[in-house]
């Protein structure tokens, strides 16, 4: 059993989420959101940093995933956004865990079915594989989702090398 | 007596300088550059993380000081830096060092006397008050200006405290 821990960080809002993979499918375990309150930026990172070390200290995930950013239309919040991204990752880092990147599209694939889902859609499958009747916060179910998506990677290809296919 | 930690975060390079501030002026203790060798993107984070955290246990700088950066031209490349910015910053941050900021700006103020010098006239000055005879690598020089940068912002409090001056 595995258990990942999913991250969408943000430098003002960072979502979290862990799921248990099993053997009767995704368990959810935990979600919410690291709120930073300051001004100052450097602790800000320094909120980011130490809440996901705490979180992944708390709840012992194995692997950690987050969703690349490839592009941003504005350049001072890239920089912004790019800072919270490296302290959540370094968080989980200090933490031991390896970390696994998956652009937008493949956590839309994984779960609904098409790239080119939409995030209502993605939050909706979240809540539904994870059997979740009470609503989740938008940047909490966008970290399970990319959770999910992970999963469903490793199991592709755990089913992949069973099949005795081998990937180069 | 304090020990500063400069830094000038990049994906490939992060430059760093250790400047002792002494009573007869600033001593260069060390300075060179971290360099990341990996094409996977959150290794290179790591890289930066372990790299400042190592330099930050071996020469035990009281605080470390880091150029702002507010604008960048290309939003992919401010995404890049903006990460591995908040990778050295955590770096810095998980050995308890306080953070402190300065603007390109004030740095090449407190070291040429106007905030619109070149990086080669800071270069210069940053060789000449730590009497350093050989050259320097241009990422190292960088983070030393901004270390002696911190110390002149240090000394310049230190007498307006002690000439009785309430800073609001």
């Amino acid at each position: 059993m595995t258990v990942v821990l999913g991250l969408d960080p943000g430098s003002r809002r960072t979502g979290y989420g862990i799921v248990r993979d099993g053997d009767k499918g995704p368990v959810l375990l935990a979600c919410g959101c690291i709120r930073t309150e300051t001004d100052s930026f450097p602790q800000r990172l320094k909120q980011i940093y130490d809440g996901v070390y705490k979180i992944a200290i708390e709840y012992r995930p194995d692997e950690l995933a987050i969703e690349q950013v490839f592009m941003h239309k504005n350049a001072d919040s890239a920089l912004k956004l790019g800072q919270a991204r490296g302290a959540a990752i370094c968080g989980g880092l200090a933490a031991g865990l390896p970390v696994h990147e998956y652009a937008a599209r493949q956590v839309k694939q994984a779960l609904v079915g098409k790239g080119s889902a939409d995030k209502l859609q993605v939050q909706h499958m979240v809540r539904f594989l994870l059997k979740c009747s009470s609503p989740l916060q938008l940047d909490a179910s966008d970290a399970l989702g990319v959770a999910l998506c992970h999963i469903h990677h490793r199991q592709t290809l755990r089913r992949l090398q069973l099949a005795g296919v081998v990937l180069r």
